[in-house]
């Protein structure tokens, strides 16, 4: 099969054409049109094998996977999804893996109404990189810099059950974590639903444009992202670890793993947010109307820095990192 | 080093802040408002190592080149370059090697005003994957499929010359080319030069507007890039061989060289288009503002299929493809 052939026979014409699309796959470009008085939210995720999933991942997962962490990128900026790139470099052409991945990818597309307009797919280690384009009104998109201090800190859904999921496929995490409770099968796999098939917040992001103040995506842990608000914003918060959503998997786990792993797990592919004190029935509104689960974490200080406390208040104490990418451990 | 200082210390900052982008690298997405009137044309690129360039290959080359690729989609459309993200794998943080590479991306990007606004560094096999966004007037975009019968074929710039520089690296080419003629070191420099450093054709693209009916850039060879234009405008056309505009350095090479190199040689990034024959004088006038050789190499007809002609109009058959990333001779 060529290159032309894989794009004809997977990514070609198998969505309606949306409006703003004037012209899709198949020329040099693709050529949008923003309707007017928005703004175009763009991101870029490139996702790796043996990186950001395992070399034997369910290849439709794989496809839902790809574009939701995008997706989840523009949810965290109260953007709606209106199209997108998928550039692919694939070591062989399987027919079925094509199948099942673009299948994946087309189910979540559809759904949001999210086209596919270009592309390239060429031969190398597997690499999926994807570009989401969405709109936000003018002036109204939810970013990383606005968070004040006294702003409640918000958190959609739950935490640390995607970790707990990549737990139970790594031997290594076993002998780091010794206080690590056995799973059952069925745990296992509703852990697993939460790493390889996250929902992207679209509609709380969409709830929440002019309601909260700052807001991001929890994809590399809580602690990590939540900092990423702080040195933007030039502030500091307090968390309270006790009033964290743990995944309803993770909660059969002992308190030091909750933590850790609700905090610095990652894949949650959640949204944290700030909000004025003053606007706590509005957003609650926001995220039913959303139909998302939220809660009240923490709050925003002038004093740098994030603190830790329990339910009584008491400082809490935890060596954990954010995911990095060239992070190694020891050095 | 980690993913954050990467980011921090070689992509961030380093160019003006251009019109339009009203929030750049640093958080969930960018913003971005394309000028009132106009279209955004988009395209991606992904380049791979050892598929795309040699895994010896000089970092800011490397780094002109995979922006220069992306560019060459916009030029083909008309459009003027404003930004693009640029997602990135490498197998680990080697700080000469994104010195140079960044130094070679941004000096090509500034030159363009085209802002770098967001993206996404990880680490795995070397994987270069660009988006870029460009701008063209509503209506005024030059596609593939609105060649039409009589139509003048033209191309830009010179050919063939990339792929000779191919073979001078390949010794597999010099056994399948047994008429190849040995270059001498400063033939290899020149030749080399359009291979890593083309220039894309933005200002012969948008000076075209308005002038040239179709078009398309030269990535994979005349033939297989002009086939495109052919099969989306259902239509045929006469190349004639000797009319074609050889690379210097491929001037001196063998006639049958010359004509497989320049046909289905690939990595040539010049404009292949079609302009009503009316049109003459002011496609010239169009490539003369633009500081950019064309030349007259056929027309369009309604015959389907694409058959080439020497100086004394007999019938030219060469048996050649056009490259396909997933081709295996053999197959």
């Amino acid at each position: 099969m060529t290159e032309f052939e894989v794009i004809q026979r997977y990514f070609t014409n198998r969505q309606l054409l949306q409006c703003g699309v004037d012209l899709s796959i198949g020329d040099d470009c693709a050529l949008f049109s923003p309707r007017a008085g928005t703004q175009l939210a763009i991101s870029s995720d490139m996702l790796v094998e043996g990186r950001h999933f395992f070399s034997d991942a369910n290849a439709r997962m794989l496809g839902h996977k790809s574009l939701a962490v995008n997706l989840s990128d523009l949810a965290a900026m109260g953007a709606e999804p209106r199209a997108f790139t998928l550039a692919l470099a694939l070591p062989e052409v399987q027919p079925v893996w094509l199948r099942d991945f673009s299948d994946g990818l087309f189910e979540l597309a559809d759904h949001y109404h999210c086209q596919l307009i270009g592309g390239d797919t060429t031969k190398g280690p597997l690499n999926i990189c994807i570009t989401v384009f969405g709109e936000v009104p003018n002036g109204q998109a939810l970013r990383r810099d606005t968070a004040r201090e006294g702003d409640d800190i918000w958190v959609s859904g739950t935490l640390g059950d995607a970790r707990l999921a990549l737990a139970s496929y790594l031997t290594t995490d076993a002998n780091q974590h010794s206080d690590l409770c056995t799973m059952s099968e069925i745990q296992k796999q509703q852990a697993a639903l939460h790493l390889h098939m996250p929902s992207p917040r679209i509609a709380l992001g969409m709830a929440l444009r002019g309601v909260a103040r700052a807001a991001i995506d929890v994809s590399d842990g809580l602690i990590g992202d939540l900092n990423h608000i702080l040195e933007r914003s030039k502030s500091g918060a307090t968390v309270w670890c006790d009033a964290l959503p743990f995944g309803a998997t993770l909660s059969h786990q002992n308190v030091s793993v909750q933590r850790e792993f609700a905090l610095a797990g990652g894949d949650d592919y959640e949204l944290c947010f700030t909000a004025s004190k003053d606007q706590r029935n509005v957003v609650l509104a926001a995220a039913k109307q959303a139909a998302t689960q939220v809660t009240r974490i923490g709050y925003i200080e002038s004093e740098k820095g994030l603190r830790l406390r329990d339910a009584n208040n008491l400082p809490v104490n935890l060596s954990i990192h954010s995911f990095d990418h060239f992070y190694e451990p020891g050095n």
